[in-house]
């Protein structure tokens, strides 16, 4: 079963903003590596740089798993909790998935 | 002093046209990921997503350095060496950056 | 404010000795690593071992990050929650410090 | 074929020392999280040594690593050559091994 219908709306026009500015930020520094490789730059500069665009991404990650805590967790269990477990289930399963154990 | 200029030339067409292949990808994915944001997608979705454009991301750099040892290093060590040492601590700082340890 | 002394119990008789199983497992790798690096053995050899290591660790820290998402922070929620905010703000800041982001 | 059997010997006296003691560091770590789950320590404490400890262990990698390129690649590559590309395979493999992408 899904969990996706009936989740707590999430962030606000103010966190999607944010949200949103960091990934084109991100999505501007893989098109200057595109850029980078074209012009031959040397390559210590551009895994440099791959590291930098990897931390803003994992940054974004940080993020939103506490947005989805805040919300979708703290909600469900305020809610009665019904599907809390499968949530947090659900919760970890993303987070091994995201350190790859 | 900056190793930058002498480093002997890298990647060749094929390379860089997979290269730039994976990264106009990556950036498909930040794309997709501002859309994903601003439809409201389910947040374990979105965080899912990011750990793929992590990975993928992570790939490329792992391809660099693998043509980074090859060339620059290998190169280096083949013509005398005399830079070798500083191009060798280089790497680990590198590896030691992305690794963030 | 320390948030340590009235955190709920956690972990429980079973999840205990699971734990310590695979931290006992872990401790036994390591002094592996030491014998390894002793006998000289391959440095990729001793590498694989190391990742394998530090992925048992991260296994671990998932194990305990679930464990204290389904008890200190549910609970927290569930009794009105006064800490609920502090809690998940330190929650956050744990992963983000994991992830090293 | 393993290319374990004639690969040049590694580390030196003082290396060997400085690596034992850091595993020894990090095993008298590992035995402490055990006392703190003994004790039942704050999961987040907990938290906190087991990303300490994952870091100390990813240094000793560095450190291996770099001492494998130093000695392992550089001295393949100086003497002839033969084995490079395979070791060269073999180290970015351990390492995508490491970053598990």
């Amino acid at each position: 079963m899904s969990v996706t219908e009936d989740a707590p709306r999430y962030l606000g026009a103010e966190g999607k903003e944010k949200l949103n500015n960091r990934l084109k930020r991100i999505e501007g520094q893989v098109r200057g590596l595109r850029r980078m490789v074209d012009e031959e730059a040397y390559c210590i500069d551009v895994l440099t740089q791959i590291g930098s665009a990897v931390s803003a991404m994992e940054k974004v990650g940080v993020f939103l798993l506490k947005d989805h805590v805040e919300h979708c967790i703290r909600g469900s269990i305020e809610h009665g909790g019904e599907d809390a477990d499968e949530k947090i289930e659900e919760l970890t399963a993303t987070v091994e998935r995201f350190l790859r154990v």
